[in-house]
């Protein structure tokens, strides 16, 4: 696993993460079907399950609300700074779906520049169960969103490689260091007192 | 993302997936702990969620069984045809866990040899309700347990590049693409009167 080694860049080189896989994102709107004519779901980027009632991804594009209203979603957190889009904003709107905004600079060094009591208050809303189910997203969901999930991983008692695994998982190629330190200075001993494994029970 | 096109070696050289990571099967038994002296959990390589009541991984070591108590499984499928770790089975009586297994060869193509009816049979008993909390593995979490996972997928009527996507997360560098054919080709009409989805309800 190639680890990008950002640290030692002047801040003018480095990449802007919303520039640098403009490729990848899919800004059409296309109802894919099966042979049978069956509507297909097409989840956000980077989509996966943390745990029980918590997701994460990329963020969510028009083309991905019909698989993200089978989640039955009652609270989203954005980690991102700008303007929530208006069809982002609507789709919310119409499913009773409440957004909180933790807006991060995504281009920056997190571990210059991520505030740790930001990430801290999403872990706190995302620990709530009564904003459950949730989904975690940022851009592409691999730095930020995987920054705040490797947070609860560490509150989960992970060890810290498989909190790095987790993380590399999703990041790839744009992994970063200076995120890995992030989560590893991370001290989640003033929330042990919060709920944070959501496993299900056996039926 | 480079995809291993496999399909034009010859047999005898091809890599046996047991051998080629070996070097990154932890073999000791070590219980890690935090600075306060906290137990840690070590989840099983490649361990993620897939779907409520639904985890994927690769071989469980005897130092993931503390971390696999917390999950409370009912049952485990294993894609591995090898006869079950005398440690792993012990953790599975102890816990009365049920073991299917699914034997599945891990170094053969994939699209040559991995039998559907094999995988349709797994496939049947990951979908029953009645053996959740469930954990797929095979040896690394990435082909067999992929093949299947991605198999579930189709039934969960996910488009194919996102089922795409999810396989290649997990085997990275080692995606093959006689694997994703598989996926591709799999015909999961006949399972579709099986529920499929087990996100979790708003509570």
């Amino acid at each position: 696993m190639r680890i990008e080694q950002e640290m030692g860049r002047p801040v003018e080189e480095e990449e802007e993460e919303e520039e640098e896989e403009e490729e990848e994102v899919e800004k059409t709107v296309v109802v894919e079907t099966s042979k049978d004519g069956e509507e297909l779901f097409v989840p956000p980027l980077n989509f996966a399950i943390v745990d029980h009632g918590v997701f994460r991804s990329g963020f969510p594009e028009v083309a991905n609300f019909s698989f993200l209203e089978t989640l039955g979603l009652r609270s989203v957190v954005c980690l991102c700074p700008e303007p929530y889009p208006e069809p982002n904003a609507e789709f919310l709107r119409a499913h009773g779906i409440q957004l909180f905004q933790f807006g991060i600079e995504g281009r920056k060094e997190p571990f210059v520049n991520i505030p740790e009591d930001t990430i801290r208050e999403a872990l706190i809303t995302v620990l709530d169960v009564r904003n459950h189910p949730i989904l975690i997203h940022c851009n592409r969901g691999k730095h930020r969103t995987g920054c705040l999930v490797g947070c609860l991983r560490k509150l989960q008692r992970w060890c810290l490689s498989s909190v790095f695994d987790e993380y590399q998982r999703f990041a790839a190629a744009k992994a970063r260091v200076s995120d890995q330190r992030f989560m590893e200075r991370f001290d989640a001993s003033s929330l042990k007192h919060l709920p944070s494994s959501f496993s299900c029970p056996r039926r």
